[in-house]
């Protein structure tokens, strides 16, 4: 679990840098990139949260917030280096998908206790923050067009409910490497758009 | 209340159809299809329940997820088909809007009691889901625009909170006929843009 | 406080004319002006309460709703006058915005007592309404690009964590002063877009 917490922060600072690349890509101000880095960071967890009833993820632990306000600041300031990185944060970008989807499966299922729940809300975690940050910046969300992206959310959850459901032990391991294998056939078959929104067009 | 069931499914399954149209236009993929057909099916009902802490009414009864699916994959195989249909589905659409606007201001009525909370429940359940929709897709709302279709909503809202106050008895019923021959007559006076977003562009 | 209640109806009233004047020129039906007064005048308000489990502030007073739907109703009849009238309401606005964050921090931190949320939600008290309604009239937010507004909302909002914590007396009349000495420095200093909204293209 301990690995988990640290991959989940991991996700939110990666997240956050594809909303603030949009927001350098936008030319908006500082204020614009805090904005752009927190919605796709913890919009989909709080979407998720909202849905289920519960308090907010990021209440009990502000550190979601910070990580999300650094990132921000370093992309601010350092948009031409992330903009090179971003083969690398591409890879990061997989992590956290598949971190969201098995947290977010496990959250529904000790709430709800019901599979299909399970599925829509691991889902749900992994890609509404993207569709929110998309939206927000006025584009098309990259998400709905053809990339293996949210089929790997939806292949995360499934293995997460079908594991803790049938097997018990290893549902969020199991879960976020479905996502993860899932994600980087997409990426390595040339399936996903161009670097996944972490360039500046040239 | 078994047939107002039937429509409230109908009008989830034609809702969503509009959505999976809207992806159809925007060349999304399969993904794309699910989330912009779940977003009109289930969205108004889901915002309505956040404001009035309720549970989600989908949690309860994953029928409608099912149903928005069903909608989405039929549409993705069948989208010629389903644009030939545009003038029977315009009709399904006010039934379903009808219904929707009846149900969302009854359980805002039982929930606060209050009859201008029931009357902005009313609209919102029915319209705010093809808001959504419209804004992720990246597109100026429709309903926005002229189009009797938001003021079919408000009279059948109004509609309820009058009778469910002052007759008590066939309030649903009398609500839904309502907002029905607004949007009858919106339709066939001509008010409504061709087809509302069920047809393919040529 | 019965100050702030005033203020807070005024700030109401100010930002609907915002939505209601974005609708004007997006051509919409009077349908369109509502929701889009509607959107900035109680969307930050009640993505707070939202998020922080709260009942939604306009349940237990409508009065909210009708001052909104009233700015809707004056600026569609009144379209021209209202544009006229742009530099005054820049600075209704900019007390709107002062007031909408100093309540906001002051429900967050007197429900969650944690200063960072505190801030975090008077900030989204203040300028998420306005993002909203960009997002819903299918424009990139204006809060997003250079305007010393969200700063006003950030600094108003600091400023009432603060003396919250250390004065305890007058929090919510400093944080009002310091938000609005921000944000008509902002305006003053030129800073802010022409007109901030309120006025028609020529």
């Amino acid at each position: 679990m301990e690995l988990l917490q640290v991959f989940d922060y991991l996700g939110v600072f990666v997240f956050a840098i594809t909303g603030a690349m949009l927001a350098a890509r936008k030319e908006m101000d500082i204020f614009g990139f805090v904005v752009l880095a927190l919605v796709p960071a913890i919009g989909g967890g709080t979407l998720r949260d909202l849905i289920l009833s519960e308090p907010v993820v990021w209440f009990s632990d502000t550190t979601y917030l910070f990580i999300a306000l650094l990132a921000a600041l370093i992309t601010f300031f350092a948009v031409r280096f992330m903009s090179r990185l971003s083969d690398v944060l591409l890879w990061f970008d997989a992590l956290g998908l598949s971190v969201f989807c098995a947290i977010g499966s496990a959250k529904a299922m000790a709430v709800t206790g019901d599979p299909v729940i399970g599925v829509v809300m691991g889902v749900i975690t992994a890609v509404a923050g993207g569709i929110l940050r998309d939206v927000i910046a006025n584009e098309t969300p990259l998400v709905l067009h053809k990339e293996v992206y949210a089929t790997a959310a939806f292949c995360g959850s499934v293995c997460y409910v079908l594991a803790s459901l049938y097997i018990a032990d290893f549902a969020l391991v199991l879960s976020v490497a479905a996502a993860f294998v899932v994600r980087a056939l997409g990426i390595m078959l040339g399936l996903s758009l161009p670097v996944s929104g972490y360039k500046l067009p040239d």
